[in-house]
């Protein structure tokens, strides 16, 4: 009945406001504004960790560590590390000496509102915060194992042989000509890798032991090829004001990418089989995996 | 009799040269570069960590380790994580919209050898890569407890309440008046928290329990201060080649510091005062605290 469908919103749409929310609140709760002159620097890391972003990877972990009972407040906190590592990731690329973007979630960048060297620490700031969330004797029920193993997951995912990897690859793009296994090597670092960890957070959270995770990792390392796809075709044909940032940089930075290599009705056909193959990884799973099925299928459909 | 003690170098210099050889050895083989685009970052990393600096957090952290009979490889590879720490914090220091240093260590810093970007990246990397090395199976002698317990005091130490959170007390006191309780508030961030944290390793690795660090507590807090206020006097007073970068950019700059509000025979008074009494809090240990006696007086002393 597609009238009822219409009229009561998708779980999708419920699942990703009340992520939001929950996000929003725990980084208001988590980042108190100290009362010396530290304020601008707080100020800064709540500015940019609250009010924006689409909040993929909480919802990723959240989602992932719910199919396995985890308790929603202990998923939250750890979603917020994993946050904070994107969050800070987006105020470094931000800068003038990276991508030098004006604006980011609808509102002028960190750098702009407040200053390049504020941006700077700001980011800093919030990749510690990161660390000491997961490190917290609270985090992960109390067990240092789970600790221990949630800090190497993020580590790994954000470091030389993760995003910042990527990143690195990413500024290389602009004066080679990647071809396609290369480009894809790239985003696999430089998004999918924390992506990915946001699923493998969320099992290790629901202590599913590692050779248990093989059916997460292959829907992550889908959703987040399919994810950077999307991306591609944003920044080709998406509307600036649905984004809240600048598009069309990557042509006018002369990178290759999955669209240029591709082309659009490639690129868009790859990007559907990629969410098709990540929800197949999931035919063992139940009910309890229709939020990440139904992420899967947003990556692709969003315009923002 | 002086004469045999000036034969033969003494213990500290020894212990300096040594851990400065060993941490260049463990970030080598810790930092392989890669056959890929990520290469210049790698190399960037590798270019700001590997020789240069005194050394001191990993010898800190070390020398508390040894006293508690710890394998001096053990804390090798956590004294490679505090310092890649400090590492990070000196190629966003050095940046253009931070304190724009060309020279850091005797040889250009990281965005005039690179490019800011790099620089940005590079920093970032060798953050992570310090939680990376923390948050591994190997890491503490196999003790998740240990590990987590590490990760948690190098979190807190670099964060806005540590680390971070003094370099933005530190931009704020341009523009502000700050008297000797914030400049001391403001160093003891800064700086403290991460000498702090190094001899609070230390002791971690040592599987001391946090009320028998007390009498180290007190030694690493009074080390900072002393420390700080020979920076201070090094900045005005000091040799630029001798140093390996700028000096005299505290009067420049506008700032007040512990120089400008104690003047200089105050200032070396107090670090002289500050020197017996971090050595006072170790009355109760004997000679296994002998190196860390000799780096408290060596922090005053130095000429770099």
């Amino acid at each position: 009945m597609p009238s009822e469908a219409q009229a009561a919103p998708d779980i999708l749409s419920v699942e990703l406001a009340r992520i939001a929310q929950d996000i929003d609140s725990s980084f208001d709760l988590l980042l108190p504004v100290p009362d010396d002159p530290r304020r601008p620097l707080v100020e800064a890391m709540r500015y940019a960790a609250i009010g924006g972003g689409k909040r993929l990877r909480p919802l990723l972990l959240v989602a992932t560590a719910e199919m396995h009972a985890v308790d929603r407040d202990t998923a939250l906190r750890v979603a917020c590390a994993i946050e904070a590592i994107h969050v800070y990731s987006l105020i470094h690329d931000d800068l003038p000496c990276m991508d030098d973007d004006d604006m980011r979630h609808g509102k002028p960048t960190v750098h702009r509102k407040f200053d390049e060297a504020t941006a700077v620490l700001a980011g800093d700031a919030l990749h510690a915060f990161a660390f000491e969330i997961l490190s917290d004797p609270m985090t992960g029920g109390g067990d240092p194992f789970v600790r221990a193993e949630l800090i190497y997951t993020l580590a790994m995912a954000s470091g030389a042989n993760g995003m910042a990897g990527g990143q690195m690859m990413d500024m290389m793009a602009e004066s080679s000509r990647f071809d396609l296994p290369t480009v894809t090597r790239l985003q696999q670092l430089k998004t999918g890798a924390l992506l990915g960890a946001a699923v493998e957070m969320g099992a290790i959270l629901g202590r599913v032991v590692p050779e248990g995770r093989t059916h997460l990792r292959g829907f992550a390392r889908d959703v987040g090829l399919a994810f950077q796809i999307a991306d591609d075709l944003l920044d080709a044909e998406g509307d600036e004001v649905a984004a809240g940032k600048a598009l069309r940089k990557d042509e006018a930075a002369g990178k290759e990418t999955f669209l240029s290599l591709l082309g659009p009705q490639r690129a868009r056909a790859q990007a559907e089989m990629l969410v098709e193959q990540a929800i197949s990884h999931l035919a063992s799973c139940g009910a309890e995996a229709d939020i990440l099925r139904a992420l899967a299928r947003y990556v692709v459909e969003r315009d923002r």
